[in-house]
């Protein structure tokens, strides 16, 4: 399967110089409005991993995720006329809440083309936050289709859930604060879905902390980021069968692969049953409600996919938009969803 | 009933200016030890209330709850010899690890004594911190007599739940971290069990922030502490019906009443059903896990029964020791259990 045409077919990947510039003005743009979330650490957690741990808490960040951050640093750079026609995403997940709350922030009307078979519980909360949301599935389109149409025929702008820039740079802020309130680390891991979190975290310690390696952490049922990450192609997965959903796209961008091949040491997977495990230390011990992507760089050091002893270990953990219903319960029992 | 022969009865109550000298020390020997943990805030909870709302997450606190903070004030103090004999605690909750885990820290033996029929993580919990555990109804005893009994066999130090100045005085540090991290406040609410929390919290706000109204905070099946506080006698409630295990104290303490009545401004209580409005909040909202008892301040919030439009409120928040694997499901569902 071709990529599809990205960011990075029509503009070319941005040299370091570049990302390093953008990236620290990201990063004022972000601190003025996202919140500082708690970097968390345990006595418990570092004396069982031989290291120390911080666990920098995007599950306590607005909307329940680090998607805040690169949502507001690309809509907020929009010129008036654009903010005043709109934007629009496709997402079933913690991008479409995102724009959603940045837009009604900013005053710009939203559209979030999401499945109608989409949780309750996020459509609600995409609407919560103002926005309109079409079902592509009932409109008989693709959503990247509809969504397209929907940008050409108001004048919205398309924001895309990683594969530009902004977003990945406003992604990367949540490493640096990290980096700044648990002073120098080691080591620094992500989880990996669409690559933008991972790449702008990497962008982050390469100009703040170069000397810190990056590791990538993905579900092992949606490895296509990991075969890329050895290729150096965009290999692809299809609906894969993880609990990790923030996770399960079907590929990187161009741009996301070309900037976690230059500044990311290494991918890993996980399974969902070693997940399971980190998601247990993060509600029973922690007292934190995180989804199951936001636990898998956890989950590959307490699984000893990433050796830590000894070191100093910073973890984003990217958010905590969980099922109550079940996922604790399951998180209880230690049954895999 | 009568009121057992508690602290106040042997010592008599401490005057404002022992207390307020006790708290300060109190304080230092808590913060070098203690977590210093989060406030957190929520726009959409303070635009819902029409308030400022800053909760001090003791969720976050070492063994999950602020009871860390009082047995550190009182185990910690303990001369030598008495350290290298013990420390005993009765109780099947939070106190118990908070004791188990403070007198491992301080190299002394632990017994905490509770029923076979706690639940069964409570208990490795409580052994995981390095303590013995005794089972009273094994042993065809009373609690409080298993308990004495093993402190004279053993010459170990009784270390109550709630009764004793040093616990309560350790307990309000949390409001000490809250005040300053916060701002000024111009209303604090605790959840009311046996009254060490409450009390504590009140001394702080009467040293640190005279013009803080403090208010209590109870469970409206085990209200005896608002029925003691109206009528300025020690009232009793038998194995009250609600989920907030925390609060289900049968009474007071000469002494805790005393503070309450002397330092705050009113208790009020909620329902479970309230309380669970509370946690959803919490849970789903502001990404935190946090026990039934420790939902209870932001209840009286949230249905209205302490009004707060327009002021600054400090809310303690705690603890975090809930079951996963039942809670949650109450919560997502709205039914209590």
């Amino acid at each position: 399967m071709s990529a599809p045409a990205g960011w990075a077919a029509m503009h070319g990947v941005p040299d370091d110089a570049t990302l390093a510039a953008r990236f620290l003005e990201a990063r004022g743009r972000v601190s003025a409005v996202a919140h500082r979330t708690m970097v968390a650490t345990s006595r418990t957690l570092d004396a069982h991993l031989g290291a120390s741990v911080f666990l920098k808490c995007e599950n306590l960040q607005r909307m329940g995720a680090f998607k805040f951050r690169g949502a507001w640093n690309l809509i907020s750079q929009l010129p008036p006329e654009a903010l005043a026609r709109g934007v629009v995403a496709y997402s079933s997940g913690n991008h479409a809440q995102a724009v959603a709350l940045v837009a009604r922030e900013l005053g710009a009307p939203a559209v979030i083309v999401m499945p109608s078979y989409a949780p309750a519980a996020k459509i609600a909360g995409t609407k919560g936050y103002g926005a309109e949301v079409l079902h592509y599935d009932l409109l008989g389109e693709s959503r990247e289709a509809l969504a397209a149409r929907v940008a050409a025929e108001r004048g919205m702008t398309l924001v895309p859930p990683f594969d530009h820039p902004d977003i990945l740079l406003g992604q990367g802020t949540a490493a640096a604060e990290l980096l700044e309130d648990a002073g120098p680390l080691d080591l620094l891991l992500a989880p990996l879905g669409g690559g933008g979190l991972l790449s702008g975290t990497a962008v982050a310690a390469r100009v703040l902390a170069p000397r810190c390696r990056v590791v990538g952490v993905e579900p092992a049922a949606g490895d296509d980021g990991a075969r890329s990450f050895r290729s150096g192609k965009l290999e692809t997965v299809t609906a894969p069968d993880t609990f990790c959903d923030g996770a399960r796209t079907p590929s990187l961008s161009e741009l996301t692969l070309a900037l976690i091949r230059r500044n990311v040491r290494d991918v890993v997977t996980c399974t969902d049953a070693e997940v399971l495990v980190a998601l247990r230390w993060l509600w029973e011990r922690m007292k934190l409600v995180v989804e199951p992507t936001g636990a898998l760089p956890l989950a590959a050091l307490l699984c000893g996919r990433v050796p830590c002893r000894g070191l100093r270990v910073g973890v984003i953990v990217s958010g905590g938009n969980a099922d109550l219903a079940a996922l604790p319960a399951a998180i209880a029992s230690g049954t895999a969803l």
